[in-house]
């Protein structure tokens, strides 16, 4: 069975996130059900370089699908991109995979960004895109905090309960925190994170934002790998999936 | 009665457009609904700088609302923005306006933003705020196609048969087009636009930046005067009204 590649965008909002569940719509069900028209009616295996959550919206998420017949990528990219209509997902690229490529265990990068509105009025242009937090955050303070959570660490303080990675050892290669007109952007890169690692590095860094902790507060907690001492989940509509890198990257078009 | 300034962000999606109507809920009403909770239960009037279209969205439409009692635009702005809940409206700014000053003719300059996603996939992020168009853009070509447009003309050709303005004459002070990244930008300045005139101008540029037709072309248009003879009126959920400047700026908070 040939095997391929995409790259999808989509809105986190309507979805119960990537992962089929019984309680609603996921993006792996709407890219299934189109896929299948391509496939003989038959629902192709599918899998995703990262499991978003409900809220968690994506530019760059990759994942793979079995088909049972060969098809152009060009074709395959086109007709999934109208299938998956109405629904706010798109198919922005398509490969045939590279011999032995796997979507996500191939991965060898992976990139978040979390946009945080800090302005007094709510959001109505980015409602659904952004966390709104009305009070003034200093994001330098914010960004020297971010720093010392770089390299590699048990990141258990960061970790949701129902995170289900083996271990919590993780390397941060990146966590950049940047004021940009009305918004505080967070831009975060790792070869991969666990569950909520992102959300609870960035609820943690409000905290220090906001001038209630130091700019030493995050390492501690780090350090301490106590969950309950690190700040709240920041909420999921902030957080948007932006890039998957590959050492053989697919023949993208 | 006192008089005040107020700066807007919305969503075009939702509403008929900025001005009041029977057929649909208008950004107007939501606004002079919440006004009137703050003004004895009397709909105040409302006057704003332009009158967006439906579909049109707003980081920075400016208007007046003339208010019974003194009331402190800080809280004003935060009642406003609570009371206007749950639409996709928000205040941003507010102030006591200058003596004489008027939201609609005081204005000196107002900016429009449009965005052109300008790849194969559909939109799935931005999903009603761009236009999409599937065949690649030379903005390069239509950038120095807008140049030409510089300057006070007779801007007939790009007006909306709807057009009530006595004359056609305005003075284009900037339209610039710009790559950046799958999106092709286009900003334009003016003292004043004329109904549908940035939509008929993008629509114009886009066939040039198809190369359907020649960098001088829009100019051609511009001094037929003739309305028939301009690219199609481009889709109303890619504009952006971005700014409005005073001679006296309001004293925002």
């Amino acid at each position: 069975m040939p095997l391929y590649a995409l790259t999808l965008e989509y809105q986190g909002g309507p979805f119960v996130g990537w992962q089929r569940q019984d309680n609603g719509l996921s993006v792996q069900q709407v890219l299934e059900e189109a896929a299948a028209k391509l496939n003989g009616g038959v629902v192709p295996p599918v899998v995703a370089a990262g499991r978003t959550d409900a809220g968690v919206h994506a530019e760059g998420q990759v994942v793979q699908v079995a088909l049972e017949r060969e098809i152009a990528p060009l074709k395959l990219r086109e007709a999934l991109d109208f299938h998956t209509r109405p629904h706010p997902l798109a198919i922005r690229r398509a490969a045939l995979a590279p011999e032995g490529w796997n979507a996500r265990f191939s991965a060898i990068r992976r990139g978040y960004r979390y946009r945080i509105l800090n302005r007094r009025a709510r959001p109505a242009l980015d409602d659904g895109r952004v966390w709104h937090v009305k009070a003034p955050l200093d994001a330098a303070a914010m960004h020297e905090a971010a720093q010392r959570l770089l390299g590699r660490h048990d990141f258990s303080a960061f970790r949701a309960a129902a995170c289900q990675a083996k271990s919590a050892l993780r390397t941060l290669d990146r966590l950049d925190v940047a004021r940009i007109g009305e918004e505080v952007v967070v831009t975060t890169e790792a070869r991969s994170f666990l569950h909520h690692q992102v959300r609870n590095m960035v609820g943690t860094l409000v905290e220090v934002g906001q001038g209630r902790r130091g700019v030493d507060w995050p390492r501690r907690v780090l350090d301490s790998a106590d969950r309950t001492r690190a700040g709240m989940t920041a909420p999921a509509e902030g957080l948007c999936f932006i890039f998957v890198r590959y050492e053989r990257e697919p023949d993208w078009v």
